[in-house]
């Protein structure tokens, strides 16, 4: 029986205040067994860029990358958020190791071709090495993945913490039986919008196309959700969509 | 036989020009067998302040870190700084995985005490766990040290990256041969401060005695020999001092 490994995304707004941070990071900490948390961290790059003077443009819920916003991304993915969430967990007892894709080349993608929108320095995941990932971690390391991949030419490039952390998901599966649960900040997918009670306990792909007919699910939910029926497919065994408060008990929407 | 582990250190300046940084890689990347690199940052840090309007006040040559500053740090050593040069060995065929102390619990630290100077949040070693990391050497990855620790309380600490490279030597000294290379802007140390070619070959113990009585080593050269003598003195086999540019040759002064 393969061991179990539980990979948790959060997204920004979680990560960038100091309480829900601490909070989360007590959460989990008590998580038995494997884990891997994935964080993004987006409104900390908006703020310390606009500091900086630095416009960054959203275009489909997705943001524009220039050479200067990649390296407010790097600095403040892969340094102020990561580094910070790592210290964070090794008070809580928990040997946490922060990676980018770059790292041990764990992650490897492509830049975006330029079609309707030059998303700029945006990477498509084409590689992820678990191998070693795998080995860490059945030491007893637990991963902490910010949203930057490279291209292995000298070239790192902002990607979707979501895909980041399906693509995980996904090559961790050959190791792991993985459990991906999808942070934010409903308390799971919602019938109704304006009902924060009306969670979809459960959704199968049948189910999804019909909500996507009906529009049920729309906007920011959808590359969510085939991020979560692509990772069902290449053999994560569950995938939960989440309250972050709620990471230890497993409610919400479950993606079978 | 033990096998062999080069360890090199390159300042703030190397690393944040383009062309300097790519060179330093690329001869880097032609060293044979096992190596780590330990980077400065601390101009980036500087200029990055100063865009945010942080000011970061200097007392014998070590930076005071505030909250903000630490921050600032943060972002660009262990983000900005540490993942370029990732992803730059990465492109060169290097397995390199960036690090501060706070990932897998390599180097804690304990806050600096407060005596004539409050220096903020910076960290002096206290310990380092190389078991980990000479496992990771020995599978073929190069670690990337940021000069971050922590204090396993979830705090970070800016730390001095002559000292961050002189620990992580005598510690991984235990699993191999190892050599600590230090580069800075001159050929070596100097006899005269005002002659490039005045470079001292060899430095042992009873001769650093007598250049500082006499005089002739000074300032922030003084730390760097003394980090050196440490590291020899606790099975490191040999300590250069040397120009960037000249990190494959070994030319410059050996200490012993």
């Amino acid at each position: 029986m393969e061991a179990k490994l539980t990979l948790i995304k959060v997204g920004g707004q979680i990560v960038e205040e100091h309480e829900t941070l601490q909070q989360l990071l007590s959460d989990f900490a008590k998580i038995d067994g494997h884990k891997v948390l994935v964080h993004g961290g987006g409104r900390a790059a908006t703020r310390i860029a606009a500091q900086l003077g630095i416009e960054s443009p959203m275009v489909n819920g997705r943001r524009v990358t220039d050479k200067k916003m990649l390296e407010v991304v790097t600095m403040v993915y892969g340094g102020l958020v990561n580094k910070q969430i790592v210290a964070g967990l090794q008070a809580l007892g928990v040997n946490a190791l922060g990676l980018t894709g770059a790292d041990m080349n764990c992650m490897r993608s492509e830049k975006r071709p330029v079609k309707e929108v030059d998303y700029g320095f945006v990477g498509d995941v084409k590689e992820v090495n678990a191998g070693i990932l795998s080995e860490l971690i059945a030491k007893g390391i637990t991963p902490v993945l910010a949203p930057l991949t490279h291209d292995k030419n000298g070239n790192l490039l902002n990607t979707n913490a979501d895909t980041i952390a399906a693509e995980a998901a996904k090559a961790l599966a050959q190791y792991f039986e993985v459990t991906l649960v999808f942070c934010f900040e409903k308390k799971g997918v919602l019938r109704d919008a304006n009902d924060d009670n009306s969670v979809i306990p459960e959704i199968t792909k049948p189910l999804f196309e019909q909500y996507l007919a009906d529009g049920t699910i729309q906007g920011g939910m959808i590359p969510k959700l085939e991020n979560a029926f692509d990772a069902i497919a290449a053999g994560v065994k569950q995938v939960f969509i989440s309250k972050a408060d709620e990471i230890t008990q497993y409610t919400g929407t479950i993606i079978v």
